[in-house]
């Protein structure tokens, strides 16, 4: 096979940390990438030559930058599926394909995805605003606790919230919601796979995650899940199962919890890498970035299956600390090769804004669990005058 | 201490793929570099967003990009000496300094200075030109085979060469040179230091460095070095001492003979990341890129003491052809998670051209070993009508 880098011409959509990290991890096979954002400070600007300053949401501008690639791709959700319909339309390659991401979009829509296919999720309804949710639990097709998620606009835990009791109903959100069963859950695992043009599929094992309780954002990452075997093989059997059924191109992370009984239920899916596969980039795998950019270009993936124990703890801005971003105690965890951090460059943190994130490999869990809250406790994004 | 990553402004003179590397190794830290190069299509253009276009040499405008900047550093060593010295007395920091700069550029000044501080290196004699030369060669000062090195502008292999006899005399070069003493090679190694502003050091042990015959460029890395742990710490010693009676900041990669006789000479000396040291990106070690950039800002220096055997080839282009670059059978390589290849993004590829390289890790250096070989002959640089 002959490869001339720069034969496609890659944008993508979003220039976020994720964006950055697929600059840094592709720059060595020679591959440029285009980003359009509406922040032109964001991580990926840096770090790239081909920048568009634009809204995402408007169609027109992203159907412009789009004419100008081959192949277009996102790394972030939120952007105008009717211009990659266009874009679809006018012959461009786009993944992952705008059917997939108007998907996501709507959690409604991906609940009745996975229904329709028998994919396992918690039992749930759509309810269209507040008085259909308060007639289900009238009729008692719904108990206590219950979860909402409204159907448009969530990400990093907003637009997701658990309804304990009666007094609680107050709470409830007046949007389009899915209303599902709360579960009862073991641990929650991630799975991410990612599958090429022409079909090849590679899945990166499970990770179990732990949730910083007020910020309910990923906070500690496990590589690989502290599972049993067959809890794993199920796993990634409905990783799969969700790839093929959505004929997906690209990387696609998807969430599930495992429940007490054993059963495991699908949570949610993104289609692009994803904060639970940040581990792939110090595991000895090849990192969920560049098998996403292998995937959408039909290269060969890459090994998925790191053989380094490995934990991640995203890095969050400090609580009560709001402005130019400035990092205290980085340089205590400098020395240490099994320490990598990333910090995804931007310039202003606020509290529990995600900066950024670091991968602690080892050769014994506990050592580096016990690294990793030693990491937490010291290090601390905070704001300063010095800008 | 407080790291706020974009406080002091970094500027790089040359844009090949050691800047190139700067980029990807150091964004996880969020440094933000500057290029100057005179070909806007660069290696390191690509993924810098603030890129300058002008002649190295050209006194004037690299003065006018370093005062843009608080640090000036380089990835390659042709460079305005003269610039830098003013940017210096401006008070800018120029890291390697301008003194150290002008030393390496002339090899003659090189092997005074290793004379000078009793640092063993090849016997030598310098010559202004042909003339002189020949009056050491009658008068019996140096015996063939012997070695002429110009002082200045030699490169990659170019500017060396050996005369074994009489009847080669007629192919030396009238130039100012360095007449030595040909060492009789056991084995040739490389030593990298790095040295903070705050006089830190990290010393990268020794590899290995195998040469390709026509090219005269390195071909085959091998980390570890197999050398015995007597030579291996004189040899650590010895660069140790380069950097410090250098003062040296930043990068110093320390090309060593050691000799049958168990003699160890210093042959040549590169203020910067330096391709013997391209196996620290995948051995487990912080990477020399990373390492550079750190003693420049005066960050902690990283563990440079990697824990995998790894070999480094370079990735030639291919004899008989020239033009846009293709790569032959990448895909053959891309499923194997211990080789990592690095595709410079040089636009076009000309026969024994340095296109990349790729490090190949492993647990038995033998098997690492076929592997490289396999891949020697699998992957191929060649030209393409596709442009």
């Amino acid at each position: 096979m002959l490869f001339r880098p720069s034969e496609k011409k890659i944008g993508v959509l979003g220039a976020g940390q994720l964006g950055k990290m697929l600059i840094t991890e592709t720059a060595h096979l020679d591959i440029e990438l285009s980003f359009y954002d509406s922040d032109p400070n964001a991580p990926a600007a840096k770090h790239s030559r081909k920048f568009f300053c634009g809204d995402l949401m408007d169609k027109e501008s992203v159907f412009d930058f789009g004419m100008d690639h081959d192949i277009i791709t996102i790394e972030i959700e939120h952007v105008s599926v009717e211009a990659l319909e266009l874009l679809e339309q006018s012959g461009k390659q786009v993944y992952p394909q705008s059917h997939v991401l108007k998907m996501i979009q709507d959690k409604g829509l991906q609940k009745s995805f996975l229904d329709e296919h028998k994919i396992p999720t918690a039992p749930f309804f759509l309810c269209e605003d507040l008085k259909d949710i308060l007639l289900l639990i009238e009729a008692n097709k719904m108990n206590f606790p219950f979860v909402q998620k409204t159907r448009k606009g969530g990400y990093d835990g907003k637009g997701v919230q658990i309804i304990h009791n009666e007094q609680e109903l107050n709470k409830l959100w007046d949007l389009p919601s899915v209303i599902e069963r709360k579960a009862d859950i073991e641990v929650e695992i991630a799975v991410i796979i990612a599958r090429s043009v022409s079909g090849e599929i590679a899945v990166y094992p499970p990770v179990s995650m732990d949730f910083h309780p007020e910020a309910n954002l990923v906070e500690w990452v496990v590589y690989p899940a502290e599972i049993s075997e067959e809890i794993k093989e199920r796993s990634l059997e409905l990783a799969k199962q969700c790839a093929q059924r959505l004929n997906h191109v690209g990387l696609l992370a998807i969430e599930m919890f495992v429940n007490r009984d054993g059963s495991i239920w699908i949570n949610e899916m993104a289609p692009r890498p994803h904060n639970s596969g940040h581990v792939s980039l110090n595991n000895g795998a090849v990192s969920q970035f560049e098998n996403h950019i292998r995937a959408i270009l039909d290269l060969p993936l890459g090994n998925a299956i790191g053989n380094l124990e490995t934990i991640m703890i995203n890095v969050l801005g400090e609580a009560g600390h709001e402005g130019i971003a400035v990092y205290n105690n980085l340089n205590q965890l400098l020395s240490d090769s099994h320490v990598h951090p990333f910090l995804y460059g931007k310039e202003k943190t606020k509290p529990y804004r995600k900066m950024g994130h670091i991968n602690i490999t080892g050769d014994h869990i506990k050592d580096i669990k016990s690294k990793a809250k030693w990491i937490k406790q010291t290090l601390q994004v905070i704001s300063s005058k010095l800008g």
